[in-house]
Order: structure tokens, then sequence, then C-alpha cells
């Protein structure tokens, strides 16, 4: 079969180097510092992310009716000033739902955390994340302040990328450097998310770094680029979030500007970041609560990209497909029901759908193949399928994974646990 | 608080009388026969409908693009003639994904069933239920047919009921009586489903018998009307079927006749087959797979109905919501992101929930509510939900149930177990 997802970056073989344990204090001028401030037990729930100096930051955020009171605040932040020098996070309490109070604690929150780093209140953002309808504990969050601004270290990224988890079993970090004329550049982030993701042009909790610099507008089009073909390309559980937001500063510390689009050093960057993205995105869906299998869908030959996405969503969704990986049972029948129930004007006499290579329906008609082979690729922990409508050149990747009996327990009885 | 779903029609107080144990034999003119033919092990998996002399049929069919065999050549037979006598029905294969083949089958069928009731090809269609992408064993149909066409009766309802049914747990039949100038008029009717229920324009499959005679074109107004308030407003998984139908055939035998829009009578008969059709979809999802709830998600104040339908699904097919649902868990935040998450443009500022007459959420901001009530109702196997938008007058019902470990063994094992 034809590698229908070809022009997907890989790291290896493309000049840019994996850092070992890599994470957001990776990049060059990135401080950091986690602790537990008491607004859950027993694990870390608040952390500083400081970058001083002069830096241009981007932010991607939940298209959500109900945005959180931290979104809302760090949207009009960014809206009046783009250079960023902390970001403050808490995790177990989303602060939303929260009316005027939770914009005020938000507000206040910014005012803390500039009066104990000696900054102003427009270079600092905040994030939340965790359980709807609580007001922010405001002598918590300030307590937790204290603490971290006194432990700024560019050694904490690894508790860092632990302090924004919620219910994630696993921490989400990366980073990747390349080399341009001499200079070292480095791209690293940090991510959380295992439940209530299907990202809208937004992401779940993501925050990231590099040391190289650029024009605010040229910033905000590549990270919506990559967020748009990484993050919002993959869905645990179509549940989309109130506190979702992906924020990238930019330091310059490498010495290195970008000033023009679509130059080498352009390409270099936004493949970087999209490698970045990319990787943090995948560890989001492998880490899918109570998940054992990711599942690539790979749709081609649609007859736009909209319409790619939207099959690949419908069937990432389908929790009769997700529940027939978990079980190790193709019945691909589920994802022709799945691709079958979009809006779009698709022929179904048209469409193949493979499971890696083997090709179980042909042109809307079951296909004869070999059972045994397709059984064997079901049991592998990543499986891939490739749904290709014949119709046109537009593509789409979604990733996802298979639902279990411990989504639904750690979902059902989640409050009744903590 | 007030009713905000008023207007809601009830067997009880409205002149109609619910047959005891009634069927789609309890229409008069209606004879049925059921056995097992072989397609699947066990269980009957074969059923004939047969309506003898002249009828008015309508039909409503599912949008799936992989619309299967049947559903294909029954939207053929109807658009020739729609004096419909006898309905093929075969559960354990759908019939879908089969290409060319099995339209031939489909329509082999036909001739087979013809052939045995002495009719015309044209006065009969078929309906297909179970496993995608199998030709349908024809040998298997003949015999089905031969030993159904030679044992149909009034007697044979519940026989029928159960025939059709794939891995229901209980079969879905109701029929109602009123009186209409001395006239007793019947609509009684048969469903299946307990999953891949999201019916778009369609239902599970469903087919209903009545006694009176109306012309074609209005038969098939009413019967999308109620259709979309009932079936269509139902979800137990948020997944579309190949094969959904609901078929309708008024045999006309009370000797009245429908032949005004509007008339007392056409008013009688068209919320007869609202009851009809509303006990009949919430039977489907009673039996969700794996349901221990059921839940009525009522929303009130919408801008448009579409607006406060597709809220309306979006809290009932998050898996999210479903979980806590399962874990009596209130969680109201999981509802406020699922409607967050629609496309149309909401106030999240004026929207209201309530949990039965327990106001949870005001105004876009947590409510102070007495949270041992809310227990005690979480623990109801009925649960209801209101959400009012407070931005105009449009109003919508969705019933749905929980999501529990059975859903997920049932699907990811379902196979194994046959």
């Amino acid at each position: 079969m034809e590698d229908k997802t070809a022009g997907i970056n890989s790291v290896n073989g493309s000049g840019y180097e994996t850092i070992p344990e890599g994470t957001i204090t990776s990049v060059p001028g990135v401080l950091t510092a986690a602790c537990h401030c008491g607004i859950r037990k027993y694990k870390d729930d608040f952390s500083l992310i400081f970058i001083p100096g002069s830096t241009v930051c981007s932010g991607v955020f939940t298209k959500n009716k109900f945005a959180a009171a931290p979104v809302i605040v760090t949207r009009q932040q960014l809206a009046r000033n783009r250079n960023i020098n902390a970001i403050v996070i808490n995790s177990g309490n989303a602060n939303a739902c929260t009316g005027g109070q939770g914009i005020d604690n938000a507000k206040k929150t910014l005012a803390l955390a500039a009066g104990a780093l000696d900054l102003n209140e427009e270079n600092v953002i905040v994030s939340s994340t965790g359980r709807i309808g609580k007001q922010l504990p405001l002598d918590k969050i300030e307590k937790g302040i204290m603490i971290c601004s006194k432990n700024l270290s560019p050694d904490n990224g690894h508790s860092t990328a632990r302090a924004i988890l919620t219910i994630d079993r696993h921490p989400k970090e990366f980073a990747v450097r390349f080399d341009f004329q001499g200079n070292e550049i480095f791209i690293g982030g940090i991510a959380k998310g295992s439940v209530m993701v299907e990202p809208n042009m937004a992401t779940t909790l993501s925050f990231m770094a590099t040391n190289i610099r650029m024009p605010a507008d040229m910033l905000d089009e590549v990270l919506f680029e990559c967020v748009d073909s990484t993050f919002n390309c993959i869905s645990t559980d179509g549940c989309q979030s109130t506190n979702d937001m992906a924020v990238l500063v930019a330091n310059g510390s490498s010495g290195v500007t970008i000033e023009e689009k679509n130059s080498d050093i352009y390409r270099y960057f936004k493949n970087g970041l999209f490698i970045c993205l990319e990787e943090l995105s995948r560890k989001v869906v492998e880490d899918g609560e109570g998940a054992t299998k990711v599942i690539e869908i790979n749709i081609s030959g649609a007859s736009g990209k909209n319409e790619a996405r939207s099959i690949g969503k419908k069937v990432a969704n389908s929790i009769l497909f997700k529940s027939a990986m978990y079980g190790e049972d193709i019945n691909w029948g589920r994802i022709a029901a799945a691709i079958g129930s979009v809006e779009d004007a698709i022929d179904s006499k048209r469409i193949d759908i493979y499971l890696d290579d083997i090709l179980v329906m042909e042109k809307g008609v079951a296909a004869d193949y070999d059972e045994e082979r397709a059984n064997r690729h079901l049991k592998e922990k990543h499986i891939r399928f490739l749904v290709d409508l014949n119709s046109g050149d537009a593509c789409s990747r979604i990733l996802t994974n298979d639902i279990t009996y411990e989504y639904i327990k750690i979902n059902a009885f989640y409050r009744k646990q903590k």
C-alpha cells in the first residue's frame, strides 16, 4: 500500500535532535517551580513558569462558551501586551462557572504573582485546571506563589510537568533542538490532559517555550497552524474542556530572530514546533484515561480538509469503534457506520478502509482479507487505520484511544475516590 | 419551578387507552409470524408482518451514507407504490456494505416473499439488522419465508417483537386505542434497538400499524413529525446505524378515513401516534446496553428548535456526563462543558441548570444547593435535568441513559460471545 500519510514530519533524519528527558526548562532562560499549596490533597497543585526579559507570547484558547475565568483573563492580558514573563498554574480547581468572583480571583492571582516576582501585572498570565464550579481559594494561591517564587530554577521542569496534571497517570514533556548558523535553537514544553480531550481550536493545557525571537503576529500564525494539526487532531472522549489553552513564550535568548515568513529559519522553527506539539499531543492520547491502545486514523482522498477531519473525528469518537478496539475485534462495520454519519456529501461506493496495509472494505463493500493477520495487528498497542475516500486530495490524521472499563470507573467514581 | 416541559402529551387523561400487552397485532387485520431460520444461533431471527388488502405505507429512513441494501430497496419500493402488504425482517445480518450482491439479495427476498404470500413484489418491503459486511444467506431467508408464511396469525405479535431484536434485553411493544364517532381506532407497533442509537431523521427498526386510512402524503407528514420528536430525540451512544427505518402501515379496516389536515380526527390520530412512538422510543432508551438510568434532558428558552436539540444531544452524548450519572455524581460542570461546546452563539451568562427542581447552576455560575437532596435524586432510576437558556421560546427534550462497565463489555467482546 502506498503511504498515504507521507508528509507528516518525524524527528528522525530531519536535523532535529530530541533532548533526553527534555522539558520546558530545556529552553535556556526558562525557570520553574512547583509546590503543594493545598487546593487538593497529597499531590503538588501549584506551579510557576518564569521567563525573564523581553519575550513574545502567543496563545490558543478553548472555543467553549463556558470558557473559564483564567482563559478569559489570559486572553485579555495577551490582547493588551505580548511580553509575558510569568505563567501561574494551579490544578485541582478549574475556576470555571465562577462568575464575576472567578474573574476577580484570576486577576488577584496576577497581582499577587506580579508582586512576588517584581513584575508588572501585565506581564503575567494564569491557567487553571480541575473541578468546575468552585471558587479559587485565594489564600492557598497566595501561599503557592510565596513558595514557588523563592524556588525558581531551571532544574524544576519535571516537577512542574507533574504539578499541572489532574488525574493523568504520566507527565507529558518534550524538547527538541536544532542548529541554525552556529546558534542552538530549543523548543520545549509540557502538557496535561487525559480526559475531556477534544480540542477545538485549542488544546488541553500546554505550555511551551523557545529561545528564538519573532514578531507576535508570525508567532500567532505558526502556533495556530501547529496546534491545528496536532492538539486539534486528537480526541480521547469527544468532550471539550472549558479551560484549554496552549501558550508559547519566545524569549530570543539564542540571538536568532525570524524576520521573514517562509525563510529557511522560519521553516526550520515551524517544523521543530510541530514536532514538539506532535509529541506532546501523542503523549496525551497515550495517557488517555484507562486506555490500552493508541489508534491512528488516517483519512485520505477527501474533497477538503474539513471533510477529512470531520470523518476522522466521527470514527475517533465512536464509542462502539473504541469498544471494539479494546476487545481487539476489527468490526470495521462500525467504522463504516461512523463515516456514513457525517453531514458531508460523501460517496460510500468509493470508500476503502485499511487496517494497516490490509484492505478490509473496498469501494463500500466487505473485502476478502486474512482475518488471522488482521487479528495479529489488533493485538498491538499502536493500531493504524486508513480511510481512503478516493474523491480528492485532502487528508487528515486523528489520534485516539480505546475505551475500557477503567475509563467508566474513573469518571463515574472520580469524586468519590478523591 | 415552573414546568418547562408542559405540552408533552401523556397517555393519562387524554382519552387514549393503552392496550394491556399491546403490540403490532393489536391492530385489527395485522398478522405476523416469527421463526428461527439459522442466520444466528439459538434465538428467532426471522419474521413476517402481513397486512392484507388496500393499505397506505409510509417510512422514514437512516441518513447514513452507508445505508444498507434493505434500506435502499425499501426506499425504492415505497417510491413506486404505497400499498404494502408484507414486511420481511431478518436479524443477525444487516446486509450492509454488501454492494450489488446485497441489493440483489434484498430484491430476491422480495420475490421469494411475494411468491409464498401470493402478492406482487411491489407490495413487499424488507428490513435487516445485525452484523455489517456479510452477504445475506438466501437459502436461510427462503426457509424463514416458507415457515413464517404458513404460520401467520394475530397471536404472534410478541414472538415477532422478540425475533427482530439483536442484543436487546427486552422486546419493545406498545399499542393504544381511542374512539372516534363510534369507531375503534388502533395504533400499535414494535421496535428494536439498544446500541448504535442516535437516529437522524430515522429510527432504530420500528414497525407500526393502524386501522385508520389517510392519503399517503398526509401519512408521511404525520409519521415524519412524530418520529422527529420521539425516535429522533433519543440517544444511547451517539452512534448512527446504517439500517434504521420506521415504517407505518395504515389498512383502513376501522372504516375511518382522515381527509383533512388539522381536522379533529387528524389531531386525535397524530397524538395517538405520538404516544405510541414516544413509548417505543422510551423503551429503547430504557433497554440501552448496560444502562442503569434513564435520563431526560429538557432544554428550554432556546433561540430555535435546532439549537435546543443540538444542546440536548451534546449533553446526552457526553460520555463524561453519562459516566457521572452511573456514579450518581451530579458533576454539573460536565453538563456546562457539553453545552458550551455547541457551535451556536449561546450566552453562558444566561444559562440555568436544574436537577429536577434543584437549581444547581444559575446564570452560568455555581448555585448554592442542598447536596443531600441532589444526591437523593441521583439515586433514582429516572433522572431529569432542565437546561434553561433564557434566550427564546424554543424547547426540546432528549432521552438518554448512563454508560456503565457493561456497555463496554458487551461492545468490546460482542463478537467473541456469539
